[in-house]
Formats: C-alpha cells, structure tokens, sequence
C-alpha cells in the first residue's frame, strides 16, 4: 500500500541492500537554475530498480518468500529483483525476451536469478512469466504498477528532503509512471510547495498523452532509444498517482537526450542511459518553466550499451563541430592529396580518415573526390579550413553524415 | 608545512570549497578484493587538485592575497586554482600552454581566472610565469611540489578513515606525486598498518625509477595518454615523502589504462581521465599484492576530452570483440554482396560500414575486395560469421585495424 508510512519502512529495510546515493551539485550546467543531480545511475545495479523491488519482497508472507519471486524484464527491473532476491535469500526467476543485450543477461544471473531466455519481444516474456507464475503460485514483481514498489522508489523523496530541504522542484523521467509516482506522492506530502515535472521521450510519451486526455491511453507503439522508459502501456494506478500529483509532464527528442548524456560525460562525469537523461534534457533544452530555483534533476539509471553510447558521443561531437567531414571533387593529378593535407595540417586539424576515389558518371572523366572527417576545435574552425580550401580553388561538395 | 594538525586544519578549511566525495563499493570489479572507489573524478572542477590548492591559498598573509596567486598548468591545477582563488576572493593569473584543449582554457576562464596563453609547451608556459612572479611578487602555487599543497591532498586520508576505517590498502595515482604524498602521510600517521600503493603510467614513471635507485631522477621525455600525470621532473619534497612512506610502486601500460577506462564507464558509470584510472588499471591487471583486502582505488580526476574517450570506447569495442573488421576478397560478379550481406544478418551481426573496391595489383584482374565492419556480440560470434563465409567458399583475409 502507498502510504507515507510504508515509504518510511521502505527507507529503513533498504539500508542493507542500497546506497543513499550522492546528490552532486552541477556547476556547469546551473545558469537560470541551481541544478542538482540526483545519482540513481550509481546506485547498485546501475538504476533505481532495485528499490521497489527490495521494498516488494520485503513485505513477502514467509510462504510466498519461499516460493520464489517471478519477473519479466530485459534492463534494470531484472537486475534490481534478482539483487534484492538475493539479499533477502529469496529464488528468482527471471524472463527476459531474447533480444535483449547478452551484458544485461549476463549480469542478472551475476545477481544470482535464474533466467528463462524467451524467443521474441518483451510481451512474448510477459506471456510466458504469467504462465509460470499460474503454475507455481509465486508471487509476480510487476516492475511499477505495484504500490508496494512504488513506495519503495518514494525512498528517493526521502534522500532529497535530506539533503536538499529547500528545494524548489524536481524533475523525474516516466516511462510506466512507477518512480515519479513514489517521488511525487513522498514530496507532496512533506512538502506540497515542491513542484514535480516528468519527462518522457517524445516517441514513448503514453503518460503524457493519458493525463492530458485524463483517461488511461496506449500507444500502438513507441519509438526511442532510452529503451528504459520505451513503455506502451503506462499502470493504471501509477495513471492515478500521476493525474493527482504531478504538476506538469513535458517530452524531449532522442537528440536531446543524447546531448544531455554527452553533456554528463563532459561536464559532470558520469554515465547516464536515455531513460536516465532524459530529465536534464528537459532542463537543458529549456522545457522545464522554472527560473531562479533549486532543482533537482533525476539521473534514474547509467545502465547504457557501449556500442550505443559510441554513437551518442560521435554524433555530439559531429553535432558540436569536434568531428568534421568534408568532400573535394578534384582533377586526378599527382600533388592535390599534398597540397590538402598541408593546408589542414597548418591550421592544426588532425585528419582521423581519409577516403580518395576515381568519380562516378556525374564528374569529369580525370575527375575525383576525396573524403576526409577531421578532429577540429569547433564550427569556425571548420570554416576556416573550407575557406582555406575555397581561396586555393578547391571545389567541395556537400559533407556527407558519416 | 606538512603536519597533521594542518592536514585536520586543511579537512575544515575546505568544507566551503570541496565535495566530500563519494566512497562507492564497486561489485563487478571486487572479486580476489573488495574494490571501493574514492572518486574525486566527481570532485568539483572534476580533480582532487582544488583540495592542495585551496589550503595553500588559505594560509597566504593578507598582504599576499592581495598581490594575487599565479600558477602554470594545461590541466586539472588550473581550474582547481582558478575556483580556490574565486572562493577565497583572490585574483589568480594561470598561464597555460597553447596546445592545450580549448574545452580546459575555457573552464578556467569561467572559474573567474585571468588565463594568459603562451605560445609553445608546458615549460613555455612554466618560463612565463616565474617571469611574472619575479615582476610582480605575487605567490606562485607549485602543481605538487609545496607542504601545504601536500596536506590539502592528505585530506582525502581522513575522509577515506572515516568512511571505511577497516582497509587495509590504497591505491593511487602518481605523477608528480603531490597527491600519494599528502594520501600516504596522513594514512600512516594514523594507521601505519594501511599499504599505500603507487600507479605510474609506464611511459612516464620518474618517481617509480626515483625510488628504486634511491635518488631523484628526471626522465628525457615522457609517453602516455594520461596526460595528467605525464611528469618528467618529480619534485625533491614529493620523493621524499614517497621514499618514506609508501609501500610499493607499480606501473601499467596505455592500453591496461585504456581498459580500465571502458570498465569504470561500464560497470561503474563514471568517466575517468587516463591518470585517474591508472589505480583502477593497476587492480584490474594483477599489479597489487593484496588478496582477500579490503582496497580503495583513488580515481583522481575525470578531465578527459571526449576525443580520446571516443577513441578508448573504440578500441576498447574491438577488444572484445563488440566491434569486428573483415576483409573478403571476391571474383566481381554480381550477386555476392547480396549474400554476404545475408548470411552476416542472419546471425545476427549489425553492419556498420562497408567498402567495397575493385582489387589492386596482386589480385586477379576480375578481383575485389569488401571490408565490412560490423557490431558483433563477441569474439565467438565473430568467429561463427568468419566459419560460415568460409564454408561459402568466401576467401578471408587477414583484418584491418580501422
């Protein structure tokens, strides 16, 4: 049950499983604002997960800890029961669809469950948990439509009164709703003054959509890479916490959620996923109405697939002018690759790729163009390079994205 | 002077200017040992330099303040004495190298320093500003070399003895060794059971050759990403105090550090500079004597530009196989990319880039040849990509680096 007290019972029972995590003020990123970072992305497991699920199973009969906790997941849900299943010497049983990352699979049985690998989507895993769960009679941990588990991700209200009791507002990712839930309800008992914004990403934003329609609503399906908040259906009961408590619900691009994760790495030296960026790309991109304030930005999760965070930071640096591509159509004669070279080199770009090609059917028949993607400083430098090349009469072309 | 009076003194000086920065347990990484990570990469101005730097601007005369600080740094020191001299309202001069990163020349401008750019290298930069000190009369703060920035650096002992007074042994990064001076004094003071280990880039390991031939010794030149500790000269009082006191020192190569970059971002969700997780490095490579101990690794900073994070991410992918390069030489006839496009989705590989380019002059005249990158699961899955061309028939040559 939701209620302030349990919030607080969750507070204490989750001292052996969890870490009260840093509240860091962020100086580069505070300008209209006092922004702080609530580091969730530190906590064990890499997200906030495993609070309400600890809280969950810590309010299990005896005879429902003994017959096992069931799950169904393919991130940080699964790694937050399997932990906390671990601590409380509870078995675990874990469906995760089979498209899900290997690390993620790898690291909930690290925690100690047993993982069932289901062919297909996440709702083939659902499909077959529910399955199990009519067999054995355990007991199903739904990862945020449970007001048990939602008053143990209220904890995190709990931490920021602690540590920041003149806060002016908090700013909370959504995707099923069950954090901003426990967040929101926490705050606004203690403190009804505080205002509590969630972000959603712009191709996943059900719970925007059903408190603006004011009815519980689905989407057909949703389209984003912070896969931790990518939720079709939001809980009825998180829809409720939501429509009651949460002062205003805003969205953000995948590109402004990647800026925001490079700007972590950058500036405040942590690892953020999109699920877990998304709250300070909704302060970064200005769509948080607050000025002169206190606030908190709530960092729920870092648990990001190196792959994928390899093209975040290309595309920021691509974005931020660090990273420069260029293409010259030149005449095919000996010297040109020379002479461009220097020319880049003088101004002090340091050429990281070069691709040099005879033409197609549209160039002159001694007709080539060369490729290059440069280290640079910055837009203007890039200009300068271009305008160097123009004053030699060189002849680029658009600049491929790369 | 370096005491442990002022160490404590230096410990409630900088509570108005430091983060007492987190101890975090690191679970994937603890496994021989307990790993905590002491991360001043999360310290503000993203080092631990601001701590030696503050203290030693508290403890000028009046008269002193009012002539100004100045200091010489491409890195960390400059903004930690830019915001020491912001805080204690003192104006601060820092000459920097102009090859040094924009990013960091910025930073220290926006910490309220007056930055002057001199033309050249470190020892450019060093030239100018005694020059200036000798005009001016104004106190220059030596990166390392001083008592009291020593115990401004100690005070990180006292936090490490108060949150986790069981361990039994520290690992930390050297490069002038300001910081393992001030860590190592202060721990053994107090509990001269603690170890106290040295990590040194193996390109830049002065103070470890210092110590094993018992004398100060510069090196010609140094080598190494880890720009933060890359020290030709160890200074006279640093080596003292580690001749002294610590117990061990250790080095590791580029690549270990490299490593242990991808591991801290991974596992742990924090960016680290090259001289931050050298001690990571050192752990993860078998370098500390310790076994079933309790160990703290100091992560020093977390300054690194996003360029070579993004060259460590990529190297660190083809390392394990989540980024694999294959070249296939082919008879150019129509159809083949087709199929080989096929059978590498099949199993489940991302292309990423491909190349494909009629042969040169060691091939058959009809030859080509495709170089394919791909996003792989792992060396194994790589390997069942290659097995399934070759039973094609699919001729495979030896990869590019790319």
């Amino acid at each position: 049950m939701l209620t302030l007290d349990n919030v607080y019972r969750a507070h204490h029972r989750l001292k052996k499983v969890i870490r009260k995590t840093d509240l860091i003020y962020a100086h580069t990123l505070s300008s209209d604002n006092d922004i702080y970072l609530k580091t969730e992305n530190l906590q064990v497991t890499g997200s906030f997960k495993v609070r309400g699920a600890s809280y969950k199973i810590s309010c299990l009969t005896d005879e429902e800890k003994q017959k096992g906790v069931i799950a169904c997941s393919a991130g940080n849900h699964a790694q937050g029961v399997a932990l906390a299943c671990k601590v409380n010497g509870v078995k675990s049983k874990i469906f995760i669809p089979s498209i899900a990352p290997i690390s993620k699979v790898e690291a909930t049985k690290a925690y100690g469950a047993e993982v069932v690998l289901v062919d297909g989507i996440y709702d083939d895993a659902y499909q077959a948990a529910l399955v199990e769960v009519e067999k054995t009679g355990a007991v199903f941990v739904h990862p945020f439509n449970d007001e048990d588990v939602i008053a143990g991700q209220g904890t995190i209200g709990l931490e920021l009164l602690e540590d920041l009791p003149n806060m002016d507002a908090v700013v909370v990712p959504i995707g099923g709703g069950g954090l901003i839930a426990g967040v929101a309800f926490t705050l606004k008992q203690l403190n009804p003054d505080i205002r509590v914004y969630g972000v959603q990403a712009c191709g996943a934003s059900a719970m925007l959509e059903s408190v603006y329609k004011c009815r519980l609503t689905s989407l057909p399906s949703v389209s984003t890479f912070a896969d931790g908040i990518a939720v079709r259906e939001p809980g009825d009961i998180t829809y409720d916490y939501c429509a009651k408590y949460v002062d205003k619900i805003v969205s953000v691009t995948d590109d402004e959620t990647a800026t925001a994760i490079l700007t972590l790495m950058e500036n405040e030296k942590v690892v953020a996923e999109g699920a877990g960026a998304v709250s300070v790309a909704a302060m970064l991109f200005g769509k948080i109405p607050e000025k002169n304030s206190k606030v908190v930005c709530l960092v729920s999760g870092g648990n990001i697939d190196v792959t994928i965070l390899s093209r975040v930071i290309h595309r920021g640096l691509l974005t931020s002018g660090r990273i420069s591509d260029l293409t010259i159509e030149l005449l095919d004669k000996p010297g040109q690759l020379k002479e461009i070279s220097t020319i880049i080199a003088d101004l002090g770009a340091n050429v990281i790729k070069v691709n040099h090609e005879r033409g197609g059917q549209n160039t002159d028949i001694n007709g080539c163009y060369i490729n290059l993607s440069m280290e640079t400083r910055n837009h203007a430098h890039f200009d300068e390079i271009k305008e160097a090349l123009l004053a030699r009469n060189y002849h680029l072309l658009e600049n491929y994205m790369c």
